[in-house]
């Protein structure tokens, strides 16, 4: 039997919206790998590269946002494919705030590349940047091919980021203490760090939202959570005495 | 004329989903407010009541979002009313976000309480955080309201947030740098002032989207940014010198 035109549209204009999100989470990806180089390399021009082409992740989004709003008006989809067609525009909400993490970390940038360096700070920032990068490629894929197996398994990938940041996190702080002429380098790095963690956890979003649209039900086990930095002190007389 | 059943209907679902989310904005206000007393007081136990209420907030994202859902799926609006099911969306998403911002000041509240207090930050950051809870109350009252030149004036307001944040920042590098014993409670109190401010662009954005919604049309001027801590850095010799 022939599919009717009506359906047979919906499908390929479903398509088409899940094309342009494949194809602005390829640009943020490259956002996210671009502001970890300008990091690691300390170069404030790519920074604000990475700063101007967010603009192009905003109007994508806008652009898949009306797509999807006119098929829901034209099509009027009921069940299963109203929830494929509402789940586009949350993707598309996510990819634009990764894109502004993105963009945050090349601001910080600017100010980074002129202050000290500090250890192997960027080296882990970009250790992170890049398994957020892969984790974000792995779940649109997984996302388009419906694979819940492959959302679980990216959803909890989320724990390595988190405990490269704690890590992260301590060691910064300790070396603010030690040297406060690093305050200034070490708070914006900080801040990139909790950025980077923040596309992690945005991805993981994406992977519970794919568990959810595929099976109909929230992801039961609760996620392993990683991310400590919240409640992490650092006692200014350890590290004077170097304990 | 009678309106036929079917409209009347859709108005009122409509109706009931914009009071649970006046209803759940009621619920975040509350968290801003509770997290910012808790850091005045510096009250670790109000602190954890207030990151337990922040499932509270996630249910009822979930409840707002499935009755929109339904909404679209039973009565497939077009144009203008099926705009204004989707923003509902869009402002119970924004409340889910700003919850968690209240949440992670909470969080840290917990160890800031351990610390040193650090001069006034922590009014600094209830006056933030007052603001932000008043824009966030007008917000969803012009949101229902439907009230373009409230939102329009919100969306300005929250440059005075994002002043006092730059200056708390400044304040609390100077700080770090002064007494390097300070710079655990200085990190969570960038961080929780950090979180404030993106309270206030949250309310912005959504003050932006009422003006969307109203008038069709993209806020035209671009709004006063005010925050500009992703590029500060102060020198620590001028700290030592007291400059």
């Amino acid at each position: 039997m022939e599919p009717s035109r009506g359906l047979a549209s919906f499908d390929h204009e479903l398509g088409r919206i899940e094309s342009l999100l494949l194809e602005m989470g390829g640009v943020v990806e490259v956002q996210i790998a671009e502001a970890a180089r300008a990091l690691v390399t300390r170069d404030a021009e790519l920074g604000e590269q990475v700063r101007d082409n967010d603009s192009r992740v905003d109007e994508m989004e806008i652009e898949i946002d009306g797509l999807a709003v006119n098929l829901l008006s034209e099509h009027q989809p009921a069940a299963q494919d109203l929830r494929r067609v509402v789940s586009t525009l949350k993707v598309s909400a996510s990819l634009e705030r990764i894109g502004d993490y993105a963009k945050n970390v090349a601001k910080r940038t600017t100010v980074v590349a002129k202050e000290q360096p500090v250890g192997s700070a960027a080296a882990t920032i970009r250790r992170m940047a890049k398994l957020t990068q892969g984790m974000l490629h792995e779940v649109l894929d997984a996302y388009v091919a419906r694979d819940i197996a492959t959302a679980d398994e990216i959803r909890n990938r989320d724990e390595q980021v988190d405990q490269l940041h704690n890590a992260l996190f301590r060691e910064l702080l300790t070396v603010m203490m030690e040297d406060p002429r690093n305050i200034t380098a070490c708070m914006h790095l900080l801040f990139i760090a909790k950025n980077v963690e923040r596309i992690g956890d945005h991805v993981t979003g994406m992977a519970e939202q794919i568990h959810y649209l595929v099976s109909g039900e929230v992801p039961s086990a609760e996620r392993p959570k990683g991310d400590v930095t919240s409640y992490i002190s650092v006692d200014a007389a350890d590290v004077a005495e170097g304990r």
